[in-house]
């Protein structure tokens, strides 16, 4: 199971990066988001997207991250650009348990650094949180995230048409 | 040379997810990046990074993107969910000619499917046009990105330490 949570989030100035977050781990193969910040507005969005495209992706928001992260049984990553190699952490992560990907706002306290298991970065160049959770996960699957079948309402067809797009609705 | 066009860019709305594709696109190999709204902040925010953090790349906002399309002599990508899988289109782009990767806010227009040699899809949910990128710059240059060089003021080391953030600062 990966569970992905969300820190220092702040609802106006962050609406639609967390959104991306949320889509991302969703697309790429996590089982839920956990955003610590209260955010009804994002619980809709990301859950109204789910019942459209389908999957069992959840969505908490308000939680307090320290009780998740002392709770945790399992592997927890933080994703920094501070952190060490992604080529030489994922390879030592264990598959087998579940996993706690914390992806930061801009500033992270070092709370987070000190709790996760492995402080990963996706490349050392300043770029954004949504990018490094793709890669980090599409790393992580090996790239198998590309399969997952959702069996929503609404799939999309891929197609090279340049002016066609495509949709099935299944009902 | 890598350009990445960014359509539909509305100042107040997208300015983080337009930074972040920004960002991604110059971590990732990408030279240049085109918006075509008019963003004088994006731009000073763009060059006062890559002052920091080095390299050379470019920014340019207020360009009509029909312009930048007719006398594009390269290819044209256009990353949509709706596009053909990136397994089967990367390998048919011909890596020696300049590429123009064209990134859209929420609605493309179909002259954006039509003028595209190859409409690409990472993953056909609905996620982020930053990890698109992202994605489809690791697939394109084998994750070669990844040993890019940048010579910046700022550079991170590495570190897998829970507490200790490492920077070198060059001068």
């Amino acid at each position: 199971m990966i569970t992905v949570l969300r820190i220092g989030h702040r609802i106006n100035r962050d609406k639609r990066i967390t959104t991306h977050v949320a889509l991302v781990g969703r697309a790429f193969g996590a089982d839920k988001i956990i955003i610590t910040t209260k955010d009804k507005k994002i619980e809709d969005n990301i859950k109204s997207i789910c019942k459209k495209f389908g999957g069992d992706f959840k969505i908490e928001t308000g939680i307090d991250p320290k009780k998740i992260i002392n709770q945790w049984n399992g592997t927890i990553v933080h994703l920094t650009m501070y952190g060490d190699e992604m080529e030489k952490s994922i390879p030592k992560i264990d598959k087998v348990r579940d996993i706690l990907i914390i992806v930061g706002a801009e500033k992270v306290s070092p709370y987070f650094f000190e709790k996760a298991d492995f402080n990963i970065s996706v490349g050392n160049q300043p770029h954004s949180e949504v990018a490094a959770l793709a890669i980090f996960l599409d790393r992580y699957s090996n790239g198998k995230w590309i399969k997952n079948q959702f069996n929503g309402k609404i799939e999309i067809i891929p197609s090279d048409f340049r002016k066609k797009v495509r949709k099935k609705v299944n009902e």
